[in-house]
């Protein structure tokens, strides 16, 4: 997987809504209705990170969850983290 | 749930293995085998905070999780925080 250049993050970051470069990944807050949810959504996209073998960095109080997507092995953005971006929306809009 | 003085948080610390003080609440970082493992021990906290409407602050990636427990209604740490930090202990060490 190659580390994408900024102007690429960008242009992917078109097809997503809410998420946001910061640092080497690229991140978005959700909030859900209650602990119950927030854990639900973390176990179903822990299913995905799996299968894709991507987990994403999560940061969870109570009803909050903080996602940032990074791929550590290049420093960087990379489609892989795009993949399951797309993947955390579909669950989240579930 | 009264705040807890910093004498009694270092007093109530001795009972624990691996917790610090740091801001306003406790902490310990945790390192599972996996992903899997570490989403396990998320869940099983998850019951916990649930039965004791009390819920940690998690960071996981992968095989790592930060725990922090706070009180944020008093803005500190309070018996509460050590109740839960001693489940988490218990569900850890099993």
């Amino acid at each position: 997987m190659e580390k994408l250049t900024r102007n690429e993050i960008d242009y992917n970051l078109t097809t997503l809504k809410g998420w946001k470069v910061e640092d080497d990944g690229i991140v978005k807050d959700f909030v859900f209705k209650d602990f119950k949810e927030a854990l639900s959504i973390i176990n179903a996209i822990g299913v995905v990170a799996e299968e894709l073998n991507h987990h994403p960095e999560f940061y969870n109080v109570y009803n909050k969850l903080d996602i940032r997507l990074s791929t550590h092995d290049v420093g960087g953005v990379t489609l892989k983290d795009f993949e399951l971006a797309h993947e955390i929306e579909e669950i989240c809009n579930k």
